[in-house]
């Protein structure tokens, strides 16, 4: 049935053959057992586990017409707002249990995208080759359960030049070849989120195109271990910490991962291709999976940043200061600030599109963005906020090799104690944790660049946002009569739409 | 049936007999026919009329299962969360017609507050009375389409002392006398948006009480006109430029007004009081209105947010500047903050919570004190940003009658004229629109206070936010077994819910 | 001797003959008797009572070389750092006196920066023939302590044009003759400060031009009763309550005023032509001006912030909540918000450059531009903040002539009075106070757009910060040898320094 | 003669005997060769080399009258504004050199906080022993041009009680034994910058006292390599990156460090005490140290905040966007708000006070508190703004690693590059270079908790602004006569102050 363990997972990953994965310069045997890689398959992991812990199993099943089977919600076809509704709300609760991105998402937008725009391509233009293959594929991953990763940026080399422009001819992934059971892709994709610890990934075109630009116009699908494929796992904070021994400061929280993904003219057979030349598209492809994204950023970004201020709070009462009204006055703003962002999806959802005649439910894409453009800028805030509660210790606090140091630990139990009820550890482990999750890439710098810069959110606000009919509203207030604002809206070529 | 044109309502305004008006120390005869008063009649009968208007009869109407009929939307008790949904979207869209607050949902959400808290104390108490005769109130209000305005903010005299401590005895609304027909109050309302031009007045208590507070416990609907009524109504912005001849400083706008309801020995009969010495619930009551009044505010301030980006929009085109990079910028930032409390008021609707047994839907009280605080925030942003945009001439525009003198006329068109397509009386009326909605009351100080001062909501914020899970979840990822914390939340006194 | 008393100002104005000034349409003959601009008299005679108070007359008082007496500071040529500091400082305590614009510092600005720009072409050009004409007419400026107004700001047309592009001829002002014994001038300037009650104006060119705008290149400086001269003068927000009797909502206060300033066909006579047709110049013309300028608000506007907060406080206290912790915590992100405005303006003083080989004192133009920037921000904070504590009844407060009214005064005596040793009078003093300085064209539009709009900084800030030398630290720092970053400085061409 | 090069401080540093210190949990034998303290090695040697080097010698270098001699600026008593100006400028010349914090600071603000406190107990009781002391020691210190650490922060048990009523005795330090040649001191403290690399520290008390701390009432200055004294060096971000090999990833930038300082019944003789149970100078003290270090986070911050905007800048001209306006506007917002930082804390340093009859120059206390007030926020939004320009790459990016893995370098290289012109390792190191510095302990935690934490500034900005001396401003605009307000300033006991 299309449900697996977390474990069945795990396992999974084991049997994939020749994965060419590189951490640190150096190839990486098992993804299982290596430390910077541990993190995150346990942080993946979650995402199955999810459908069989009691308080998530309600929000992580869905109900698959296309199989008939309930399957994870990771790999399910919204089938109208309360699933949109339902995504978000797993997502914080995921967040709670690994204090990280857990990976899973952008695999599951990238399915979804792919059924509107196959779908779309199906309804205006009556062929149908590319949703009858996708809804093949579809099955076999829903069946299957797999583990996606999804793959939209390209590396783009000059960023003011289209594809075809670029002095790199493989700036963007493009067809090299086209055979007659498949074409030969070739380039990168970089930032790809939890790209080691997958089975599958989903490869998709970055930005609007041109005629000119149709070789680079490409959606498709294939295992990670495709000949040709290589991985390099990029560096986080704090990442060399991993090689540490211990239980404190060896970081043993989940992590999430992003790297470089290149493809060496990579064979991909015609039923795995759903998007071909299909330049036209292009545009529309990239704003229906970016809207998809920046939705979830509502829930995974509160679910970190409970996590966060559960940290604060923690510490707080550990000095005894919870109860003093500049504290709470800093929590609470670290609240309201969180739940900004997650009112922001609810309403993205809620207010959810149907783009298809038979489905196809998509996210508003005012709301998705207003979401996505706070997460661009809260988290800093909520940091900055917890790291004003935590107290400088945060940036000064000996190592947990110290604290076991048996000449040192006295005098750090005796001088790291706060409110004497709670030891000197628990403060130790809340500031290893806040440090690891209030400066950590997943909540900063994902969150400016994830689905999109922040300056992709402002353009499609302003294409979104109707200025010509407030312009009437406000003129028929203002007693003129004939005032008629030309289209304030750039021409939707979405290029900007990924660019960072 | 229950539906009036605002033209009856209009007439309806001239039928009441007896009501005590002040207007800057002279008693009002006719509301309707006062330079004053118009603009707010004006503002409020477009709330009758949004039931018959085509663009807005889907959304200001409803259909009442207490009498049987349809109803305009503002005497409607909500039956799910889409009703809820369709209050923001009506609020929204009525600000685009009157450009101002329309002063009807306080008594609306006065309403659906009585319903909750009568409906709450038969449930809870099986004391039936308070319930049966709001019911008929609400028949007969819903019968009659009648216009209400809701009191709930007291004048409070020392802000940190209970009803009962303080030195002078009225300082909160009061019962001086109970006969067998009825009871006798005393006491001073403030702030009481719209109370001019209305038929009826429900007026409830505004804080959590002690038993010592029980004669202040109380909430009860009278007409305007009753004996002892006194309306004092108070001053605005640009407010004296009302009785200017022109149509365009003359402030041709319609306007909200907001005024002091004071209770002279006012005789009450016993089928209008709704809640009587129920001090215990006095903090409940409070806070349902109170969310449900924060929720409405995401569909009028964005409504009137989408007003002054049109007519900010409306100047730059007239500048020749719409297209500037750092001007389109700002035009941005106003959309996309004006969405962020949209959206946040549709979290708080679509996430509603049902409260009786058989309805009673309320608002998410976490998204609703969410929109709430962005309201308290955002518009004073966005008005800066409109400032930036319309340029220093929105501070030192010539008036009206300069445009109108046959010497000065040619001087100024020739010189305030920007782009030549646009003449330059347009932009002078921009200039004034601007100058009324972006630095009114309703934008700025209603903004801040309407619903509670900003305080009010963090303490709401503090008390729903959940601190103690949030630390569990925090140690639990990093290692901590035994925390539990103590709740945080302070004791739901309510007191300082609706202080300033 | 140079000083001159208020009165003896005041006196000065009624003795102007035939100046052309319009007020709401009409024509005004005596500006010190007529109520719209009797306040803006009575701030701009400040500036000359500063120099016999006991509080202000060290700051306000210089020594001129140029004379070798005693002048006013408004008139004097800063001769070093600590004249321009003791601008600021004077500034700060002028606005206290005030409440408002004192309306004198573009006339000082303009004197200072002809005295450079007039220096630098004798200096660098050999021409002396500007400077000798300034220093004459200097010291008749000096000698008599003239009010001086100076005017900048074209009316400008199409925004993106240049002077000689555009549609109308007159959109910048310009010789339209040039004669044996002077030049002809047309056009106007808008937002001029104060302009309706000096005794003369400079005018300066309002941006960078090219050899084609020669004809617009021009500074001169006129009486206001020179014929063909006319002032509209501007609205401002609340201007009509000027007309009603009474002492507390009848804006008892000073206010400054902004009028548009035409020039139709008016002669200028040699000696008082102090630049012409010299377009190379005008681009620093504006700049030095505008820096000189930006310098300025960290005094008048941080003075402003001190009433507000004075307010402010005030009312607290009269609520009893003045030693709450939230309200302390707002009073004092007020008070560090306006500090921060004045210690910036501190920093531009101290660190002044010296233009001329013999003087000549510029601010820095770096912390100038901070403070403006600053400026165009802050007071919007410092006004919300303000109107949190005041409470809602900032906007629906009763007027005076309620308060006058003997059946209404003892039921709003009772019913606004706070806590009981304060006369509710006094809540109700505060309160308009507040809302005519919070809410004013002199403390927000000013703000925004007064020297240049935010643009305008952000475009000065650009080019005075040195891009290309920080790529080089940190280029060296991260261990790269080659990288020269091309200049990021955008032309000089100055057009927007003084755009809207 | 006073002036030490960069290699005789290390040379120094190596001279220390017995200095018992612990990085991650392992005793330190020589710290210049560490890999974890060699970074801060190169740091502090910076402030040493700073008197060489051409460009910095003329800021770096002081003529002291105590010795005669021209001193290393960082042991010298400020003389006058000028000094004080001085001492910014060249911290923020040092932040360009060396990208993080020198370590410095402390101990020279501790020298002048002595001279003052010292000198002002010899003033105001004529007790001259502690100022005798003092001198003698600062003269020693001159000579040799020692490197210095100052200690503030004690551990502090639980935060709101006073010393003498913390379960933890030792929660603060104490004197343990009053010797006949000294005393025995015992405690711990906290976050101290740079203590592992300084030849001495001077400890001091952190907070203000009632008579029953007496005890806990001392400040002494002592070698590191006296016994009984232990350093165990906190962690930082990425520190263990520093026992990578590598040029790029290795961490090849300075750091700096900040540790825990115990005091095992430590011997101080008399000489070395220079406060002992003057539990009535306490806060003073506190409050004198507290504004220096705030006034010199205008300069290191600043200059930190030129690294992060030149990396920013660079890595835009390799992606090819340096002139986009959204860009640059991004650019201009980081120039402006690291400026207003600087502009505060020239201001504190022009505006300085004299404390002592002879000297004592201390800085403004309003715009110190102002400066470091606004270096706890605008770091974290300039780092925001640094992470927007550099692209997700920044959190993504491969390792050194995988850049010289010869079967992965060509295809990184490929695929890395933006601007053909630059090589992508460039790309590769600023980035490494941006992650470093706008993710660091220096830029972020310090900037918020250094010297006092953002409440600490709260309290003192509260204190030194006149809210009494604006009420009355205010009510005499109002035309109020009696209104005098009751002082808001609170108890100076300055507790609050170092707290965090």
């Amino acid at each position: 049935m299309g449900l697996r363990t977390g474990d069945q997972y795990v396992e999974g990953l084991r049997k994939r053959k020749h994965v060419e994965i590189y951490v640190m310069g150096k190839r990486v045997e098992d993804v299982t057992a290596h430390p910077f890689l541990k993190p995150s398959v346990k942080s993946f992991k979650a995402t199955f586990d999810a459908a069989f812990d009691e308080d998530t199993r309600g929000l992580a099943r869905a109900y698959s017409p296309f199989i008939g089977e309930v399957v994870n919600r990771f790999v399910h076809i919204h089938q109208g707002p309360e699933d949109l509704v339902a995504k978000v709300k797993l997502l914080r609760k995921l967040s709670h249990k690994t204090g990280t991105c857990f990976q899973r998402c952008v695999g599951w937008d990238a399915l979804n995208t792919l059924y509107i725009i196959t779908g779309k391509i199906a309804e205006r233009e009556g062929r149908r080759e590319y949703v009858e293959r996708f809804i093949e594929y579809l099955k076999y991953v829903q069946k299957n359960d797999l583990a996606l990763a999804g793959a939209m940026t390209d590396v783009k080399g000059v960023r003011t030049l289209r594809p075809s422009e670029q002095p790199n001819k493989d700036a963007y992934v493009r067809v090299v070849e086209e055979r007659e059971d498949g074409i030969v892709v070739r380039g990168a994709k970089a930032n790809i989120t939890g790209i080691a610890v997958v089975d599958e990934v989903i490869v998709m075109p970055t930005r609007a195109m041109t005629e000119k630009d149709a070789e680079y116009a490409i959606s498709f699908a294939i295992p990670l271990d495709t000949p040709g494929v290589k991985v390099v796992v990029g560096r986080q904070l704090n990442d060399s910490r991993r090689f540490e021994e211990g239980e404190i400061d060896g970081l043993p929280y989940m992590f999430n991962h992003e790297g470089f993904l290149i493809f060496e003219d990579v064979f991909v057979p015609w039923e795995r291709v759903f998007f071909y030349k299909e330049w036209r598209w292009s545009g529309v492809f990239v704003e229906v999976f970016s809207n998809y994204h920046r939705q979830g950023y509502a829930g995974c970004k509160s679910g970190l940043g409970d996590v966060i201020i559960g940290a604060s709070y923690g510490l707080a009462r550990r000095l005894g200061v919870a109860d003093k009204p500049h504290i709470q006055e800093k929590l609470t703003e670290m609240a309201f600030l969180n739940e900004t962002m997650y009112s922001a999806g609810l309403a993205a959802s809620w207010e959810a599109r149907k783009l298809l005649r038979d489905g196809g439910w998509w996210v508003n894409p005012m709301y998705a963005n207003v979401t996505k453009h706070l997460v661009t800028r809260f988290p800093y805030e909520i940091s900055r906020l917890a790291h004003d509660i935590a107290g400088g210790l945060l940036g000064t606090a000996p190592s947990e090799a110290d604290f076991k140091n048996p000449e040192l630990r006295p005098l750090l139990e005796k001088y790291l104690q706060g409110v004497p009820e709670f030891p000197a550890e628990e403060r130790l482990r809340l500031l290893r944790l806040l440090e690891n999750t209030s400066i950590s890439v997943a909540y900063l710098i994902e969150s400016v660049h994830g689905a999109g810069s922040p300056q992709a959110q402002r353009l499609s606000i302003q294409r979104v946002y109707d200025f010509q009919k407030v312009e009437q509203i406000a003129s028929s207030l203002a007693g003129i009569k004939t005032a008629m604002a030309p289209d304030l809206k750039v021409e939707p070529h979405r290029q900007t739409d990924s660019e960072k």
